[in-house]
């Protein structure tokens, strides 16, 4: 990852620098590794990969954090809060080239097109969810935005894991799930813990998806279980824009059963993930990923 | 290209849409198509091609427009003088993946990895304008910058054209060179009109590179024949924030040899480009790229 900065202008090499050593948890880099190890594929068209995939999805937040104005990540300071917006636009620009390059060092253009398109899947969800209306509860509406923003780079990764290693489609249409499985139940927690969390380990006040207007499954369970709750039905009506309202309502949410009922379902995902790879034999590898599948939902606090 | 924006977000369509209806030269595909006629090559990877091409250029244009705050491009309102810069950032990530996938679609590797290259070398470019001091005179730098603006997306569409249709490394080399040398002298017909075009078929005051800081090569020339020239030797002192002084200096390029030299210098490059298409049988294609050829330096007005 490093390397795809070196040929290029000092200041783009500092952010870059900059960006990589924030570190983050490499979940996406590692379940092409494993996944791909674990049906013996070689090493170096899965570290290309693997970085193939970390960089997009360094570029997509790049722009992202651009975009909410977000000021901190992963505890470091973000790009924008330290640059122009004209150079944080162009960096997110160059790793998209750079992660585009490393795709195609693979010398695979099924690959490639799964690529392009997760980037298409990607920004245009970030397109929808910023045309649309805040405040609304919806259900499909909610697994369609997790697919969009994180289940489909982590189908992407393990289906693509299984791409550069063989032409059997059985295999790669189960590594493909059991990446889909694992993101939806990623996302879902994620959303549980803006919840529940400690904030200083969630990184940000809690109940701040509440705040944007984004209800999430917790907040949906809740809805289901509670149609009438006043919070909720001001929701629609521009209720989020309400921080004390809102402030109570997550404290609702947090005494009510939409915890355990949102961790259920993404348990359910990891379970569902997990057998995915009974087909596969025992290996070192295979363990690591129910691990890793494992972690997913207990990183709860 | 309007395929494109079929499946996604209503109002990113409508977006596409209009950026598409503001129509352009679309001198890239062009290329592309008459490159890959001229050496028997199949239309439909050719037309992809060409989509792929004018995708890719529209994306960087409409994150082009976002950083310099431009509000007309083409006659038509820009995205980002309609538009918030969140979804301006947005759209260009989605054609940049439309772009992507379109390349993927000629099932040609090494094309993907030029593609990807061109993007970063463009991007990488443009970053570097971005952190470079202004009112810098340096011919090394200048060409440098209109290889990365211009010349290699010209480049890369003939090479591309090329290698869609032949393993042929000769002929996509010379197609490769006829590319550049049309790109080059492209955007230097494009800098001279900064300073010769009438204002309404330029779009732009002219001058306005000198007073965003950019010296081009009618500056260039000019400062070479005038060293010791006042508005000259203030521009490296920040003097081309000088809105009166950088008029005069315009008036005094204009009433210079550096005209005729620059036009003299993009009328070489055109002949070295249509010397490169004498190895190719004569043929309607090969006319017609010629004749494109000469209109890139005509275009003066």
């Amino acid at each position: 990852m490093r390397t795809q900065g070196v040929d290029c202008n000092q200041d783009v090499r500092a952010a870059i620098e900059h960006l990589l050593a924030a570190g983050g948890k490499r979940i996406r880099p590692t379940l092409v590794l494993l996944v791909g190890n674990m049906i013996g594929g070689n090493s170096e068209p899965l570290v290309t990969l693997g970085a193939a995939v970390e960089l997009l999805h360094t570029a997509t937040l790049v722009h992202d954090d651009l975009i909410d104005g977000a000021l901190l990540r992963r505890g470091s300071e973000t790009l924008n809060a330290r640059w122009s917006s004209a150079a944080t636009v162009l960096t997110g620009d160059f790793l998209f080239a750079r992660a585009a390059k490393l795709a195609s060092e693979t010398d695979n253009t099924a690959l490639m097109r799964l690529f392009a398109n997760t980037l298409a899947t990607i920004v245009n969800g970030e397109l929808t969810q910023l045309f649309s209306a805040r405040g609304v509860i919806n259900r499909e509406n909610y697994y369609q935005r997790i697919y969009a923003k994180t289940a489909s780079l982590f189908e992407m990764s393990t289906q693509a894991a299984a791409m550069v290693t063989t032409d059997d489609a059985d295999i790669i249409g189960t590594l493909r799930k059991f990446g889909y499985e694992l993101g939806m139940a990623f996302q879902i927690v994620d959303d549980l813990l803006d919840f529940t969390g400690e904030q200083a380990t969630v990184g940000k006040p809690l109940g701040s998806d509440l705040l944007q207007g984004l209800v999430t499954l917790p907040a949906i369970y809740f809805t289901e279980m509670n149609p009438n709750h006043p919070d909720v039905r001001s929701l629609a009506a521009g209720g989020w824009g309400d921080a004390e309202r809102m402030e109570r309502l997550v404290q609702s949410i947090r005494g009510s059963d939409a915890i355990q009922m949102t961790m259920h379902e993404a348990e359910q995902a990891v379970k569902r993930a997990i057998a995915h790879l009974l087909s596969f034999e025992d290996c070192i590898e295979r363990t690591a990923l129910e691990d890793l599948a494992k972690y997913v939902v207990d990183r709860r606090i």
